[in-house]
């Protein structure tokens, strides 16, 4: 939640994206604002996203802020300002599918979080793929304290960390820090700050360097077997190995593997 | 389980509640029995949570036990005294229903523990909201060591921990201690016994200076989205925000935020 | 996943089957392919779970591997020798079916991970109703480096950690020690090589020295309850729980445990 000033600058893209060697870093780039999500920037994160995912040159998405913050939620001056039943439903609607699409997306998508993330942007960490942090991270779903609960970041975190962890967040809304987080399982790994851009970016190349078809295959699964009950996730799953054997990827990796060579993806 | 003889004081309630400030603090009242649930305490501390969730004035909940113990779980001596299946169904029913009032109930309840919480009296650490502990608490679903499961108290137990944990307590029967509680979540933190009971005030009493109307929100929300599958679970969340903002104490806390004052809530 | 040369003795049974006062013990068998899943391995694994369910006097099994290795998933040459969607269709059904299997049969299963635990390997350790580890073990979902995303191994994995620490497993495909399984709740406690055995024959018989048929109706009841909601899990566990009254066990472990005396188990 944000009620700092938007920034000025009209002319600089509410996201950026720079590309290199299959990694598309996407920063949220509204830093006096704190990286506040107003309808524009998700509007521009959703093209991103969705841009990204008919790219095949994209095989890892990192996803940071600009500034000091990774992300302070909504934007609360922006909300208040539209105060219609109609508009709070589209908000969250565009919202609800734009964490569903970090999900959806081809590419793994992972958050560098360097500052804090807090209700939704605390929301997007629990949405990415993977999420890494510096040692200054402060996460937070403070919803509670200005009587707008985070129900809908709830969804994310709850499926994120444990029970327990979950409603303590939630009904307290205090900031966690990096360590705790860690702990619970919002991140993955928690770092020095000076690190943080060296680690990310190699787990981000060891993953670019894996077949973008394989990936793809896994990521997919990973979402859709995790809601069926247990035999129903296994018949899914099944189906879904023996295709990918099918793959040339699979024939290529396997054969390599055996034969100790590197294998070289053709994505198919 | 407890086989303690019952307490011989037949006057004194099986629950005792205590209101301050808005937080209503239940006491479980058998300490000679190590506030065995039976069925009287059962359904007494029903009746506390129902007149509770009416009770405009209660903003959270506090439960602990008097005597030494948290909770033993089931009387084991009233339940053999009527060996017959229709007193069975009846008493787990009761018994199941107890357990989620306690998520059902508007305002959130925080397990106190100071000691022994087994069985039955795990599954309630396990069901409430948050729980906090004292280095000299243990937790253990012993009904393996005497024949009878705790398939009850699993429902919660697994619902709170992961699977390996959960089946470890359940499969041996044995105590844990409170730092393994804690790190497998099943409370939220561990501290010495003498700052239990400031800590759990403390953290009572912001809860309680929250708005109510948002807890409850937030509460409801909460438990029914955590089982739908995320799709489900976001539309379902979208709507609970959209009508959340909708609300005069979330107008109240965004301005107030926005204003850098403190909110005064209504619970509208 | 394997690509080390079959074992040549061909007359050794690609599962030893063991057994000592109630505990079963099934050791993978074929050391010089680190004990990789051909056909004929989860064929024979199969076989004696299936056995062992209908075994009386088996009341804990425990899954081990000979040589160094606990398993190293599929067998790869074998797999990339029959390259048809048909023989991989049945391949993935016969292996998910192998690991319901193990949460399915009577008796709890325990496995005793000494060494690399890959792939299907790591899957069967995720899929076991407990696992304990030496701190000399070391964990992977590594298909994703070969093309073939660990998608099957992933439906266990899923369901046994958190799911950010899934992610990372499948997405890197990296080694993780034994501490890092203990810390994600891959497996229940990892321990120095020279106790594996000793701690793990403690809890055997720990478990064997309760009532089978508590065993039973506990096993069988955890994992058809935790895929229900939550009111559907306790509808279906306080059924259990009085059903489980009902039974000559649970009277007689009462009974012994109100008059402080050890059970005498009929199973019944």
């Amino acid at each position: 939640m944000s009620a700092a000033p938007p920034s000025h600058d009209a002319d600089a893209p509410l996201v950026l994206r720079e590309d290199r060697d299959g990694v598309a870093t996407l920063t949220l780039n509204r830093p006096k604002a704190r990286n506040a999500l107003s309808v524009g920037l998700m509007t521009a994160l959703q093209q991103e996203l969705d841009a990204i995912n008919e790219d095949r040159s994209v095989r890892v998405v990192i996803l940071t802020g600009a500034g000091p913050a990774f992300c302070a939620g909504h934007d609360l001056k922006e909300i208040r300002a539209t105060p219609t039943k109609d508009a709070y439903d589209a908000l969250f609607a565009q919202c609800a599918k734009l964490m569903l699409t970090i999900t959806r997306i081809r590419p793994p998508v992972i958050a560098k979080v360097h500052g804090i993330a807090t209700a939704a942007g605390c929301q997007l960490v629990a949405s990415c793929d993977l999420a890494y942090c510096s040692d200054l991270a402060r996460f937070a779903t403070p919803g509670v304290n200005i009587g707008l609960f985070c129900s809908t970041p709830m969804v994310a975190l709850t499926r994120a960390v444990g029970r327990k962890a979950a409603m303590e967040m939630l009904l307290l809304g205090d900031m966690i820090d990096a360590e705790d987080a860690e702990s619970i399982g919002l991140v993955n790994r928690t770092m020095p700050a000076d690190q943080l851009d060296e680690v990310v970016a190699g787990i981000a190349d060891k993953i670019a360097a894996k077949s973008p078809l394989t990936l793809a295959v896994g990521k997919e699964a990973f979402y859709r077997q995790i809601d069926l009950d247990v035999e129903a996730a296994y018949a899914y799953a099944a189906q879904v190995m023996a295709q990918n054997m099918m793959a040339k990827d699979a024939a290529e990796g396997i054969d390599a593997f055996i034969g100790k060579r590197e294998p070289v993806w053709c994505g198919q």
